[in-house]
This record gives C-alpha cells, sequence and structure tokens, in this order.
C-alpha cells in the first residue's frame, strides 16, 4: 500500500511525502527536513487531503522540533513556526488538529511528541477502516443492489489520509464484500485530484471504473447510473454542514432530487463543533492561474482572470449520512442538535482547539 | 465581428469556418469544399453550437449540390450525401432543421437552395437580436439589480450561432444598456468550450468576466455572487425539457435551491415539438479520451476509461424561462401544455421535420 506521508528516522529525521503533484506520471519521493519546505508541501498539495493533513500536523510539530535543535531556536520562535504549520492551509480542520493535537507536549521533548505524533497516524488508519464498515454496512442496508454503483469526487482514498481512505474506504469496503459495481470519479478540476489520483488508486486496487468531468456527475445521477454519492470531508459543522472538495454539494443537490443517497465519511477529528454551521467555514481561495492554465498551456485567452475556490460547502439537509468512526448520523432526517456530537471526537462537546472563532486557543479535552 | 460560419463564391463555393479547436490561441480559417470535410469539421467541433450548426445544415445542402455537379453524383447519392450531413451530430436538432429547411429546393437548383440557406443564416441573426431584448427585458422585470451578475456555461456566442449569440446575446444585450456586472463563465470540460471561446469573446466586448471550473458553479449560485443564470439550448422538447451542454442541469439545480432565475435561450428552431419530453432526446457519447487527455498529455492513468457524455437535460420544473425571438415563455411556473407551441417556429405543432420519432421524413409547415 502506498504511504502519503511517513516519518523516517534514518538518516536523519524526515517526514518522507509521495508528491502527489507528479501522479500518476511519475512516483517521486519528497524528504522534508525544514518548516519551510513541509509549509510549501503543503501549499502547493504535494501532500492533501484532510485527514493525511492531520497527519502532517502532528508529525510537523516533531519537524519542528528537530529543526529548532538544529538551528538553535528559542521557544518563541518553535511556537511561530509551528503556528506556520498549522495555518497553511484554512479549510481542513484535520491540519490544525493535528498540530494541536501534540503541541502540548513539546515542553515533554521530541520522543513523547513523536510518540503521540504516530499514534495520530495509526489511529487515523484505524479510523478509516472502522468508518469505511460502517459506511458500507448503512450503504448496504438501504441500497437494494447486488452491486451498488458509486460515484465519488476528488480523492479521500489512501493518498489523502495516513493509510486506507475515507469516502474511499466504503468503496474499498464495498469491494472487499463483494457488493461494489461500476465507480464514477470526477476527474475533479482544476487540480484533477479524480482523475490523477482517484483512478489510480483504484486501478492499483483492481476496481472498475470511469473518469467522468465534474459536469457530467448530475446528470450521471439523475439518470440513474449510480445508487449512492460517497465523498470525503474537509471540516464538518456542528449541524452537519460538510466542507469538501469544491463541487461535492453539486453531486449532493442532483442526490436529492433523484433519491439517491448522499454519503459524508471522515474521521471524528473531522467534525468541528466549535463552528456551528457552514457558513462560518473559512473557503480556502487559490490562485486563479490553476483554471487558467494546464500543463503550463493557457487554457483561457490572455488578459482572463480566473475564480478559483477549492471548497464548498453541503448544507446538512442535502447530506444523508456523515459516517466517522464511531458511527452514523442520519444528518439530512434528523432534528437533533447534537446529532454530531455522537459521532465527534471524544470529550465535552469537542476534542479540537482550532481557535477559529475568537482566535483564541482552548484547551483540548 | 467574428463569423463562425460564411459561404463563400469566390474563387470556388466553399463554407468558410473559423476552426473553434484552435481557439483562443489561434485565428485559423478552413474552406470546406467536400461534404467529408464538412461532416467531420462538424464532428470535431470546427463549428459547434445549435444555432451555427443549423446554419451549416442548410449551406451544407447547397455545398453537396456544387460537389454533386463536380463530381456528377446522382440523385440518389446527393440524398444519401444530404443525410450524412444532417446526421453528423445527434442531439442538436438544428443541424437537422437546417438541412430540412432547404433540401427541399434541391430539385428547383443551387441558387434556390442557397438563396434559403442564406436566409436562415441572416434569420438566425434577427432572431437572435430579438431574443436577446426578450431576455434582457425579463430579467430586467424580476431581478432588482443595478447591474445584473450571471453565470454561464459553454458558449452560445457569436461563434454558437450564425452572429450575435443566443444566451451570450442576452448577456451581450445587458451589457450595452449599462446593466451588467460581472459574468462568471464556466470553463465547460472537457472541450473548454468556456475558457477557449466565451472568455474570447468576452474579451473582444470589453466585458468583465471571471473563469471558473465547472464544478464551482453551484457553490457560485448557493453564495449568492450571481443574479441569474443564462445557457443557450442544443433541443428543447415540447414540455419545456432542454438538453444543453453537460453541467447545464447542475447550475439549474443550485439556481432552484438559491431562488436564482434559470434562463434558457435559443432560436424558435430548437424547439422540438415532435419531442414531448426530454427522457427521448438522444444524448451523444463522445469518445472518453476527451476527458483523458489534455493538449496530448494523460491526465488519468493508463488503463482508465472515460465516460463522456456530451450534454445532459435540464428538466423544466427547473427552468425559469425559455426564451425565443417570438417571446418568452415561464416553463417553471406554467401548466399550459402547449406554452412551448407559442415560441416555437410557425405552422401547426412544428416547423421541423427531424424524424427521429420513426424515422421517416414529414413536409416541413
Amino acid at each position: 500500500m502506498v504511504l502519503a506521508i511517513e516519518w523516517l528516522d534514518d538518516p536523519r529525521p524526515a517526514i518522507r511525502l509521495i508528491d502527489q503533484t507528479l501522479l500518476p506520471g511519475t512516483e517521486q519521493y519528497l524528504d522534508v527536513r525544514t518548516v519551510d519546505v513541509l509549509v510549501e508541501s503543503i501549499r502547493h498539495l504535494v501532500i492533501r487531503g484532510a485527514p493525511a493533513l492531520g497527519a502532517t500536523g502532528a508529525l510537523g510539530v516533531a519537524l519542528a522540533m528537530v529543526q529548532a535543535g538544529d538551528e538553535s531556536w528559542d521557544a518563541a520562535r518553535l511556537e511561530a513556526e509551528i503556528d506556520r504549520i498549522r495555518d497553511a492551509r484554512p479549510t481542513a480542520v484535520n491540519l490544525a488538529w493535528g498540530v494541536n493535537r501534540v503541541r502540548g507536549s513539546v515542553p515533554s521533548g521530541i520522543v513523547s511528541v513523536l510518540r503521540l505524533a504516530r499514534q495520530v497516524v495509526a489511529d487515523d488508519e484505524a479510523a478509516n477502516r472502522q468508518l469505511s464498515r460502517h459506511g458500507a454496512d448503512w450503504i448496504l442496508a438501504h441500497v437494494a443492489k447486488d452491486k451498488v454503483r458509486v460515484v465519488t469526487h476528488c480523492n479521500s482514498g489512501a493518498l489523502a489520509t495516513s493509510a486506507w481512505g475515507t469516502g474511499y474506504g466504503i468503496i474499498h469496503e464495498l469491494h472487499q464484500r463483494g457488493r461494489l459495481g461500476l465507480v464514477y470519479a470526477d476527474e475533479t478540476r482544476p487540480l484533477l485530484q479524480g482523475a490523477r489520483l482517484t483512478s489510480w488508486e483504484l486501478l492499483q486496487d483492481g476496481i472498475e471504473h470511469v473518469v467522468q468531468a465534474d459536469s457530467a456527475a448530475a446528470s450521471t445521477i439523475l439518470r440513474g447510473l449510480v445508487d449512492v454519492a460517497i465523498i470525503g470531508a474537509d471540516r464538518i459543522a456542528a449541524n452537519g454542514d460538510t466542507a469538501n472538495k469544491v463541487g461535492s454539494v453539486g453531486l449532493a443537490l442532483a442526490c436529492q432530487r433523484a433519491g439517491v443517497p448522499f454519503v459524508v465519511a471522515a474521521p471524528s477529528s473531522t467534525v468541528d463543533l466549535t463552528i456551528a454551521r457552514g457558513e462560518y467555514i473559512v473557503i480556502e481561495e487559490r490562485d486563479g492561474d490553476e483554471v487558467l492554465f494546464f500543463a503550463g498551456l493557457r487554457t483561457a485567452p490572455a488578459g482572463a482572470r480566473g475564480f478559483n475556490p477549492a471548497f464548498d460547502v453541503t448544507p446538512h439537509d442535502l447530506i444523508s449520512i456523515v459516517v466517522t468512526e464511531r458511527g452514523v448520523a442520519e444528518t439530512a432526517t434528523s432534528a437533533d442538535p447534537d446529532l454530531l456530537a455522537t459521532i465527534a471526537g471524544s470529550g465535552k462537546g469537542s476534542n479540537h482547539q482550532t481557535g477559529r472563532r475568537d482566535g483564541r486557543q482552548e484547551e483540548m479535552a
């Protein structure tokens, strides 16, 4: 199994990333040894995917400590560098969550931090496998088909996580149970994570699939060609509103019209109970040139401007279920305001400290 | 003004096309003198857009007659070649309509056919200008904004028509009235007609706009960034269901959710009263490689398959109005089964003879 992210001790400590900007053409690994390179790697999507960013945040704190030792940073500098990692991308809650999960142990030293960070990675894989079982169980109980045909958007597979995948993990689980039909993978413009990454993972796992333009997804759903839509998530608000790769809400609208279940899959760390509703989620707007150029070639005329929101927010009433390793919440059909709390991280209400509401860091539960 | 299609008499008869596959990088014209080249040009989208295909069909009959004279075809061969033009693409009704509009005059000779075909071209421009006035009037009566912000999909401009444009024509009309805000142009994968063609026309007309990924359209609408969605059409069924470039129905679903008007603009020849509902419209499925490659570069891994429907069908209840040169039909809010007849082509019920229902050619009204 390919690992999107891995900690190396020898010969020198490093975070090893597979460069996802070069896939599927080139399988190249990057050993990251400085905060600068790590932040650039996060911004340029060498590593991406909410749960993988959680692992990146946690391991990133350890990396910053190593660099602090090499370069004799004081405590304030180290804190500032850790903040840079935390803030490298705004939308996925997991990046800040991963950083915050371990930074409290910085005074205890690198060994403690690294042990905690490795636990974050191990917990992520375990959570993904568990949520995939929950998700597959729910889908098979609600879709009366021998082979379930799936549409998915962007990449929520092993490359987006520490291992196994979230939305993709459910697809993989259905495949292992012999209950998977054809998979429709949206290519996911502008950066083609679906065509480049999801299709690559599907081929590796021997799963029959087609790649379609994102704009085809709605009609594929309306024409009755799929039985369920499954996506990952970058941040899930307390009411179930979900930020995910731009284009996700289009699938959800078509699913509602067609009566097709729409499934959001994520580890419980993606549920951000400190954010009441989706409208408060900060949506990252990326460089417009990502839309205007492809492989260095201009697709629009010189002088054109690009508009490039990286995420959108799917309102909870369009989401059939949110599934985490803690279970399934039937978002669309329940009026329980604490519904998400049952599948969010442990603790009273929240296990994150994103500090996004008021800029203040709260103590983790 | 750029002409997508034009008849040349000198030095030898030809149909001159601007090669839309090369825009915006290269402005190159192709003088077509044989049915073979014309059919290939239609299939490879050198010329595209429903109204432009109407002109192509009409002028194509004249071209076939010239070639028939040069190569001494008998009447049966000429009929067969005209049929090939008519059937070069299945979804746009206008191609068959344009052919059928003039082929009845073949026995009267090339001068008669060419006069009729040129009338088709002239009528198309006049229709586009008229429907644009109707459309702009309706929008300004229903959108309480000084400057109306628009989202559009694919290209429905001068390049898609004989001149002026349909959906784009309304945008142009709003601009001329000083009532246009920012335009969001979907890039329109896989062939990027929005990024390549619509953005090019918008720049030429000095209209402020941004190009966005198709997948961003739904959230742009849901976030309240646009006041109206305006698209063209390839075929409109008798009940108002509309086939247009794949992705159109995704905009319509978001518009319904956001309470934003969704406007379909087309000449009356696009209304096909012989087709009762959208489910009977034949949807062209194009080569999957159009999704898997860009400018010769592979975007998905070797071994991946593409799924590439070129059009989708927007159900009439999601369409606020269909506007033709004959006026506006408020599709979503009317239960009148003959609603579309009032804005369709003249004659009792239909002015087309597509023959798609039973393969039989009917007499035109």
